[in-house]
């Protein structure tokens, strides 16, 4: 039987037959391994931090320009609104006007809500959703995200400064921390964009994303019981059983009908109003402009029948005028500096996956890069400036952004719109919201977390990986019974033992020969292949680094001995090969060429001969600077396995 | 031109050409990939369970056992001496006695100085030279080991406790918080090898533990200039600075230059003798016996010439006796339970990885199988009774252990020679140290120490791997200008940033067709190797999960996006096929499945095709239950690179 590479010596391919090839040319044409020339340390070394921190490569433009055009690209590159701006026209506008009047009206109560989730004042709400915007537009590359504060983020923010300071009776130290805290967090998007870091934020799986984030609705719409059923007495805690004792043991003074009436009907319409937009793509504005509708009306309820005195609960003042300077109220020192750092940490690693998550859905929908590093750093900006005018930490919207995307914006203009659009309100129309039920804002909030519970991406993630599942389901729980903070612990911890897992315990197959080809796979997933009698062979389905080079030692010499257990008993030839399958072996470091060497030095006992087959560059380099390949002998490393198992035994694959 | 594939059908073989096959049956034979049964989900659990913590298949010999035997194998698998010991006889009992002799020899001066070097009464090394030996010889699997106290963990308990407790003006507390930890490093130890988590242990890198135990090396080698130069007040820190400090300021009327003299005299005797044993394998024994010698001779030199009335420093008293009971001893409540608890573990993880390191080399010497969970729970429980008879935390010891192989010890016997020489030392011979000057002591700890500063593996590190070298260095340099427990920190960190640089930052590579051959490989490393016009040919070489999804995509697209403009730019034709060789991509999880998705729209829209070739069993499964299959065409996953070239392009690949 012929292998590939014989068949490729052009000059014999027609004079002889490929059954007797072997025995005309005696030794088949074998392709040599390629061994790398010799490399420069400093070229490797930069290769690899390019890899690492600049794979995105940022300075290509730059190369070999004039210093005039440099500075122009690096203007264009903080701030590429001067990139695209030039490109920007009338029609485009038309797209973004309507997307960011769209948005603005669904992130006005929705604000006024997230604030409330905080324990900020309701301005502070629309404060975030005007200057963050406008810093973004300018600096983000993101055509389609809409910025503002998020209901996860307050979720997440409030949690953590309540268990600092008192947000009723230290209401102006709470805020205090909250601007330190939004400060931090700025800080640590613009780090780790600056740093190039950005990477880090992907150690949060998508699975661990999901589970957090269905954890977080729930126990956001559970926290929006309170305004729904009018109770005056709530509980601080955020897990579900202190929730449902605290509504409970409200449950026989604390329920006051009127507000769960409102609440209920309005929730109902705000259902309906989403189910329409489900439905029927292009009537995608009901379920936008729905909340507005129900605060106006609401609003203008409470106000005739002044349901208010009856105990409906409503939003009553909202200071008038734009953002006020915040920098005197950012604390620089003392003892708040570091719990506000840690706070900022936590809260703007978590608004960053959020917007990075966003950015990259809509940009794959419309088919452009968006630079991770670049987003961090205006996210970042704008999260301190927004520190220094009042705002709290203010990231991309999901279910806004989606409604910013299908009322066909076309560039961040539309933040800009939508920013102008809560200037407006905040300098003319908050006293109208004085008579606003709280009840509202809660049926606003659960209409918008409700989508934030992917039962599907759940359902897909089961069916696809039960390990990242139980990130899923752990990260859920954590948030649902416990507390934010322990579903977020538990999302991290499951994602990093995974990886863990995945250097610890690599996985190794035994391989067989396809019947008809030269090619060997696994015969666990072909079971038509057929082990070569004689030959053991193996392949290691991962680097070799010291958190495994043992266990993939062992684990080889386990196959070896099962396999000769099964020989004996069957009273087959032994194996006199053992024939490792290096292709997914991308690495292996001074701990693996160790193990290597023992596998090696145990088989010489048993008699038995080491060879390897398809070692990549970097191993093979390793193989040769550790004196590895002439200890087991260069000629005991093939380029293929068929190659492998026709030079080592020429009369089996024969006979094959 | 013919693939392996087509070749195989063998009715065809005599009759068709190679170079006119495709025209014969139109369509090249491709194998189909394999798709793996719908799993079970229970018994995909079992079996990661099962390769994660129960790898080496425990149970294996209890299969089908009538229940009698299978007490009987219970027994032997706690204490193997069951097992091995019915083959013992006369000829393996000289061998280890032999050897048990010369180990004794060696730790008896040892054990003194190890005892000085975590500030504990010199009783309490011989202690430990007594009953963990005994335990470990009864559990144990590694017949070459030599149990006792060790240099780099007195150092390292004597730094952690002194933290806590000052050893001198509170001797007896710091004796009971050293039992303390003791009891919990054997707890731990246990533990791990209970639970089978004695994979966390291959956490630690060979390079971080060759940089760690050199930098403990010389940091011991340190200490031991107080006893070498006579030094009375001597600094507490262990860092090279501070001892240097230490020494210099001392060097004006500290110094006691008879001290010196003889500390200098026996210094080089021994490390002449170590020379010779180094010379002349068979002479092995001459660095065994002469620190005993150096004791003996000095001894008698300082008693006769009364050399501690000149400021010459000795041993004085040793406590005369067995072991006493130390249970009430231990703290099992209060403060120091905590403190106890955490020294402890990190003193019992650092033995534990020293004794297994030490167990894997000479069972990979003698090629015998060493359990290493099993071998953890001998280690702990000899530990944990260890600490109830006044011994501090025992291990295996380098330098011991390979005096105790050449010394032709046959199995654990040598231990129990060696123990018992160790009590017949504590009741009969103690008195007659009293006049064994320190400077002996410094001088045999400083020639047993040099051998742990391994100049050629740190230089084999540095050829092979530079990363695992700046993780060597990083822990050398930690422990000598820091502390014992930064150096640490170090070694673990640099090893877990390397795994996770892994992770996030895997391999790509271009693929190209080498000549005379359909087998395809990087071009980076087979330079020979040509590009298929009209396709992009790219490995990906690592698992895809969620935290390399982002990066794998972006960099294939990079590569796609350099081509293209390469091809522009020579005006060849563009490309119409991305070829993903997935060999080496060994799982994909929900995110890599995202990751996918991505890229086949961004292709989409570029009118270009994605073929994947070779997916292993995990990835097909989960691109199957994904639906990702039916997206990009089950008819666009080929079993090999070339498979998918010569489908996807019959012409080219005919012309090649």
């Amino acid at each position: 039987m012929v292998t590939d590479e014989n068949l490729g010596m052009k000059e014999m391919d027609i004079t002889s037959m490929p059954s007797s090839r072997h025995h005309v040319d005696n030794l088949p044409y074998v392709h040599k391994v390629g061994v790398p020339p010799p490399h420069n340390l400093l070229k490797e070394f930069k290769a690899t931090v390019k890899e690492t921190f600049f794979s995105d490569d940022p300075l290509r433009p730059f190369k070999d320009q004039p210093r005039s055009r440099k500075f122009v690209l690096g203007l264009q590159t903080i701030f590429p609104i001067f990139k695209w701006g030039r490109d920007y026209n009338l029609l485009k506008l038309k797209g973004d006007i309507i997307s960011g009047l769209t948005i603005a009206s669904l992130c006005i109560p929705q604000d006024i809500g997230y604030a409330k989730l905080v324990k900020l004042p309701a301005e502070n709400g629309l404060y975030s959703s005007f200057v963050p915007p406008l810093i973004y537009a300018f600096m983000g590359s993101s055509k389609d995200i809409a910025i503002g504060p998020v209901a996860v983020v307050s979720l997440l923010l409030g949690t953590l400064l309540q268990d600092e300071i008192d947000p009723i009776k230290n209401a102006e130290e709470y805020k205090r921390l909250a601007f330190t805290a939004t400060f931090f967090a700025g800080i640590t998007q613009a780090a780790l964009g600056f740093f190039r870091l950005g990477f880090l934020i992907d150690f949060l799986s998508h699975a661990a994303i999901v589970g957090f984030m269905g954890g977080a609705a729930i126990t956001i719409a559970l926290q929006q019981l309170k305004g729904f059923l009018g109770i005056k007495n709530f509980t601080k805690k955020t897990d579900i059983i202190s929730v449902m004792r605290a509504v409970w043991t409200a449950a026989h003074h604390g329920w006051n009908w009127q507000t769960i009436l409102i609440g209920t009907a309005f929730l109902a319409f705000l259902l309906f109003a989403k189910y329409i937009g489900k439905r029927s793509r292009k009537l995608f504005w009901v379920p936008a402009i729905a909340p507005l509708i129900s605060v106006i009306l609401s609003t203008f309820f409470v106000f005739i029948t002044r349901a208010d005195k009856q105990g409906v609960q409503i939003v009553n003042h909202i200071k008038q005028g734009v953002n006020p300077s915040s920098v005197h109220l950012i604390y620089f020192s003392g003892d708040y500096l570091a719990k506000g750092f840690r706070i900022g940490v936590v809260a703007g690693m978590i608004a960053l996956t959020e917007a990075i998550a966003i950015g990259r859905t809509f940009a794959g929908m419309k088919d452009y890069q968006l630079d991770g590093n670049k987003e961090m750093l205006a996210l970042g900006t704008m999260n301190v400036v927004g520190s220094m005018t009042s705002c709290y930490v203010a990231t991309g919207s999901f279910s806004r952004s989606a409604v910013n995307y299908m009322a066909g914006c076309q560039t961040a203009v539309s933040n800009i719109v939508m920013s102008l659009v809560v200037l407006l309100t905040l300098l003319v129309i908050t006293p109208l919201f004085k008579y606003t039920p709280n009840a509202i804002l809660a049926a606003i909030i659960i209409s918008a977390v409700i989508s934030l519970i992917d039962y599907d991406a759940a359902l897909l993630i089961w069916k696809i990986d039960k390990l990242d599942f139980v990130a899923c389901m752990g990260a859920f729980f954590g948030v649902v019974f416990f507390s934010v903070e322990i579903g977020l612990l538990i999302a991290v911890s499951i994602s990093f033992a995974k990886i863990l897992l995945q250097v610890t315990r690599p996985r190794t197959a035994m391989l067989g020969k396809l019947p008809r080809t030269h090619v060997y796979r696994n015969i666990d997933q072909y079971p038509e292949a057929t082990k070569v009698p004689g030959a053991l062979i193996v392949r290691v389905d991962s680097a070799i680094y010291f958190s495994n080079s043992n266990y993939v030692k062992e684990r080889i010499l386990r196959w070896l001995t099962d396999e000769e257990e099964q020989l004996k008993a069957q009273s087959l030839p032994r194996i006199e090969f053992l024939i490792v399958e290096m292709s997914p072996v991308t690495d292996i470091d001074t701990s693996g060429i160790h193990a290597l060497e023992e596998l090696y030095r145990s088989l010489k006992k048993r008699e038995i001969q080491l060879v390897l087959a398809n070692p990549g560059q970097a191993v093979i380099d390793k193989l040769h600077t550790s004196d590895f390949a002439n200890l087991i002998g260069s000629d005991k490393i093939f380029l293929t396995v068929a190659d492998a198992v026709l030079t080592c035994m020429p009369k089996i694959s024969d006979e094959a």
